[in-house]
């Protein structure tokens, strides 16, 4: 046999043979990101929780005031809907505004609401503490490159089939527009596998962790899209040092008009709050307590 | 547009519409394992460790007194290595059973070591307490059903590329044999992320527990191939609900003939053991102890 | 071994045992879409070629020129540059309009140019033929929705990890608004292999072609991003049964600002769009003649 | 922002900016590799066929002669199958060898048949002209040893989830025992992609061709997993430059032991044989000629 040509460099990814320049770097320091008085980033871990769409006043209403009591320290809740079909639910729209404010002016907590189209920041910014960039945006620079121009933090959730290298670089085309204030959310990645709606890609968060100084949380709702796995992944994401969470949470998941099945109750996320604590302080750390 | 076809059952495997048949089962039950006077599958957090491949009787006996002080009730290393070039270090074979014997008769651990060959059985069989079944070697069914006829426990890792359906058709090649001892092992899986050595997929401990009655363990030397981030996984997936894990332990790492790069030290284990301890405690469970 | 749960419609992903639904429709008939007077998906093979980037009126020019002699019917230039870092090279933006016209109205050829916000509506509707979306912006629904207000035809690259379900489900967004003037376009998908720059997935347009009346056509240049074997895979799609394709040129690709390295010189493209008439003829099809 | 750790190599994996390295080379020049009198890897294009499962007298004669009729140099055939599940249909083994010399004796073609265990060599070795390795077992390093001892030729099928790479270092297994007799056969890998069996890799074969000297084969059946698009896929392979091909045809695939879904009827084959000699005769090269 003739002798092979040189194998390049990107054949390092292999299972046998990993490149010993794969490695962790310990030199980085996280920088807090504040939402409103909510810091995420630092020592204590912050908890993001609400129904993954707003549904009715009533629905946003009971799940603001009971993740709140249970230690969410920021409210999520989906204006505009990405949704793979178009003839699935959508998202209110603008007409959601008016309740939203109201819950809001209540619970006393800011919201993380998905931004979809660069021209909606002109409705968004009033209303909200951060914008969420959802996977299928990651990609979508003039979106972030207009994320940019604002000041509100970026809650920026990882392409399904995102690189590591890819996702910081997305990050980038937020600062140069001068915003620094983003949040780096890992919500599972699209492989071979079937049994689970994703694959939770906790690696990712120990990488991302160690190549940059941002604040990296993990959404193990969309991760698995399992209910019965949802609490389990967050308290893994809480050991391994995430740096906090949001999840999806709904007063009566089989009602929900998106994802419910991933969906924990008001109970469910009572429970996993307390676990957190649990083994938060297990390894010296605590919770972020709301406001 | 014409009607489309209708979509087959397998694009249910879309990151936004999973099947509503996604769901853990809650009816499973493990039934333990046992591997000598050790059981896997209890209440109790099983650590099994040592090294990558056994390289002399030195580093063999001193990473075996030390993981056992540290809390390890069964110990690892390869005698036949699988290594993707013929002219990597291939392990010490045959000559290594004699030194093999006093070191296992010296700490009264026993033995997990992987069989690459169904030829293999003969010289095995009367040394290792649990044979182990290689990722290259999941789809290897003479070898499964050659093991099916022994008696001996088999950790059966998951290839890197297995369905979790698969590798649980895997391990039934061998229960045909009758031979029930399976322990199920999850090690990470090969996507299009290449940060790390593989991607942990804890997805996949979840759905194996829920879908059989085996044990489930975690191997994170090799699902992210970084030493830093080993003890990570392995707190992660402790809280998770997996039934113990498989480390890879080396004295002097950088001197290893094969993963040092992965090998957490002697005094990284001790660490990760005394940090376990806390945050299964933090859950009400612990610890499984040595003999 | 209890009995397991039984197995969720997801896993007829398997090698093994694909699902019968798995099978081809006969009943699909690709409809034509007409780029000013060129019609795509017909009996006749369309061959639309160009410049990457558009750099300069000269490398514009001489590009355009060569390839509508070699069998081009449209060409292809990009304006704006999606490019993963944004110190990369990011098109010429709108100072470019004035010498694109000065050479379509030279050669008589009509713009194919990438949309990446639909802002740009306003300036690429009189100036573009066909509107092309990126990969990284298939699930760019807002961006979708803007195209589906205008009534120019869309060239739909496929995401590079899009199910060819979600592909269809795309175009359907683009077609809610009225716009039903849409050609498919498989541009490789990213998989665990890394010796190409993505997969070329020969079999997502025999399924497109099969489940939608859309013509379907191939992007061999980022499907391998390898010089020499772009011409092999542009080949290959033609007695596949692809529409057509769409291809990489440059006059001198080791001066071009952006992926030279897949680029055909003017030399190759005359070349291939030789060998492609020798075998389209043997399966009696022609190539589509510029007018 | 920080600075980033630099990134490893295995980072050049990008879609956007692909390593300089990544190059076609033109140096390798393939070795035939002779199977009894059939040449592969030569200036003509060979075509293997047969059953996928051997399941009777009647079935095996049937097809062996209607192939050979149409074309085909090569008999393919399996006696042991790799099913995931134990329960599906595992070969006849041993008792079909008598009809099967039989069927060889009466068309003169020579047998192609997968080889799962090293103790079969005993029994395949005075019967089959050329070993086929599966694709699961293409990691199975034992097997690959003990066909290094033959001298026989290898069909080494790619591991569904083989980088090139590791497919080339596998077949290195081979050769270290003294047998350069090695045919590798691209099969399909496995990636996100649901809607079919497999994704067809015709970059990889590319790039093994340009990597080594062995001829390249491709699987069109397992590949795709549809009737219906195995003969596009075959003539794709004959136009970018494959050696040759290996299909499974079946006189009645609806009566199949396995795969029948995959299988060309006897007149689909002789449809196929006809196209694959025109487009080969396009571009100057001819369909080998049974003896």
């Amino acid at each position: 046999m003739k002798d092979h040509v040189p194998l390049n460099e990107a054949h390092l990814k292999t299972d046998l043979t990993p490149s010993s320049s794969l490695s962790a770097s310990s030199a980085s320091k996280t920088k807090p990101v504040k939402v409103g008085n909510v810091t995420i980033g630092g020592p204590e871990f912050a908890v993001i929780a609400g129904p993954c769409s707003i549904e009715s006043r009533e629905q946003f209403f009971e799940t603001a005031t009971a993740v709140k009591k249970s230690g969410a320290v920021l409210l999520r809740g989906g204006i505009w809907k990405m949704r793979t079909s178009h003839q699935s639910f959508q998202g209110l729209g603008p007409e959601a505004v008016g309740f939203i404010r109201e819950v809001l002016d209540h619970t006393g907590l800011q919201l993380v609401s998905e931004i979809t189209d660069p021209r909606q920041v002109e409705l968004l910014d009033p209303l909200v503490g951060m914008y969420q960039v959802g996977a299928r945006n990651m990609f979508n620079y003039a979106l972030l490159k207009e994320l940019g121009q604002t000041r509100k933090p970026v809650l920026l959730k990882r392409g399904f089939s995102a690189l590591v290298d890819e996702w910081i670089k997305a990050a980038e085309y937020i600062t140069i527009g001068g915003n620094q204030n983003i949040i780096l959310c890992e919500r599972g990645i699209r492989t071979f596998e079937t049994s689970t709606r994703n694959t939770f890609d906790l690696n990712a968060v120990l990488v991302a962790k160690s190549r940059t100084s941002f604040p990296v949380v993990v959404d193990p709702s969309h991760a698995v899209g399992i209910r019965e796995f949802v609490p389990k992944l967050a308290l893994a994401a809480a050991v391994a040092g995430a740096d906090g969470l949001i999840v999806e949470v709904h007063p009566r998941p089989a009602e929900a008009l998106s994802d419910g099945f991933q969906a924990l109750t008001l109970e469910d996320f009572r429970k996993l709050s307390h676990d957190l604590e649990r083994v938060l302080g297990a390894l010296d750390r605590t919770m972020l307590k709301p406001v």
